[in-house]
């Protein structure tokens, strides 16, 4: 057996049990398969997160564990990540010949599958096309906002989400009076309006979060040098930020 | 007993008590008091889920429910909401006269506490400030790319979430590639780009869930008729959609 008909991308959210819905849960319950990769050194909290995430949901599914492969830097950006799609839907299909039982297989998505995530298009690599089930979960920007407290929007006001490239390469986004950031490795927002007002969170959901929030001006070495220090002592991070024009 | 020293924003999804998480169940539990507003006719339907929500919760919290005042049309806009927001706090207070024990007070809010929702600026009128708590819910962006499986992003690309009114007075944010819109009444799609893709969807999360997708150009006036005969047939109707840049 080795073809996926029905595939359920769950969304996990970003660090705790609590956060899966009971839609997720459910869905964990009635899938024959869960596929778990394992994303090598460094990464072990998430695989954790994945398995602390299958016994709260008392699911019976087989539970196949794959390797993640590694990115070939030497290609150019977009190359690279399609590549990289492409041997991980391989290795789904190679995880399937080990399947015991027909039924639909899950996969558990960090966060929101809609949201920064590559898995979607993953699933549309695969030959025959599955019928393709998302659960929506909490996404890092809605733990960012639970976390601080604070509203997303301004009242009618727009917000553009976007990433530390884009904002690396562009600047504050024209016109936007709130801006998420996600995936910024470099702390780009040292790089912005100094009296813009930022809340910054790593490890969201998780017992290790942080918060730091204020004018850009104010905290931004703070940020730097508090997710340095978390970085070294977890092995890795993953943080987001929301920015206020002033 | 009058005075809210805990009060908690739990998010509840978009229509099904399975968008419910874990986290947000626990809470309902948890809390001393749940606060529910009748919003009046033709929104039965909407306190019948908080109603279903709660028995699914098994909460055995004092529910108490008070009457949602009604805003003052003949104010400009910023006044009357601002206004709106003042009587609500008011009637939250007045709703605590009638509590039995101490304990946190939960809120149960539609979609998610931080997403063009009034509840945080509600809560930050109360006097003396109480101690907030935000439980992420599922947004109804999430539960539309959910229900047509698509990312909410492009690849690397920024995403911008803005309101009927907005994309009526300034047209298609400049720039972007995504475009989100909440809370139009007046289907402000037909006045965008017919070449650009749109992703709609009304009742997410719902038995009564409807979905359309296509080029603008040919299927907005098919949206513009389902919504009007959906929004006839149930007395309310919402909905929201996602458009991309051809």
């Amino acid at each position: 057996m080795s073809q996926i008909n029905d595939l359920w991308l769950v969304g996990i959210g970003t660090g705790s049990p609590a956060h899966v819905t009971l839609e997720g849960m459910q869905a964990l319950r009635d899938a024959a398969v869960i596929l778990v990769p394992n994303k090598g050194a460094g990464k072990d909290d998430l695989a954790g997160m994945r398995h602390a995430i299958l016994a709260v949901s008392k699911s019976s599914a087989q539970v196949i564990s794959f390797d993640y492969p590694v990115r070939d830097d030497s290609l150019p950006y977009g190359e690279r990540v399609d590549r990289w799609h492409d041997e991980i839907a391989l290795r789904w299909q190679a995880a399937m010949k080990n399947v015991q039982r027909a039924g639909p297989v899950a996969l558990l998505v960090w966060g929101d599958p809609s949201l920064y995530d590559s898995t979607l298009r993953i699933a549309q690599r695969l030959q025959p096309a599955p019928q393709l089930r998302v659960v929506a979960g909490i996404t890092s920007i809605q733990a960012l906002t639970a976390a601080h407290a604070i509203p997303l929007n301004t009242i009618n006001g727009a917000v553009t989400i976007t990433t530390g490239r884009q904002i690396k390469d562009h600047g504050w986004p024209e016109g936007a009076q709130t801006v998420v950031v996600m995936l910024d490795a470099h702390c780009q927002f040292q790089a912005m309006p100094p009296d813009a007002e930022i809340w910054w969170g790593a490890f969201l959901g998780m017992p290790e979060q942080i918060l730091i929030k204020g004018r850009i001006g104010e905290v931004a070495a703070s940020i730097v040098a508090l997710r340095a220090a978390a970085r070294a002592e977890h092995g890795w991070i993953m943080d987001s930020y929301l920015m206020r024009a002033a």
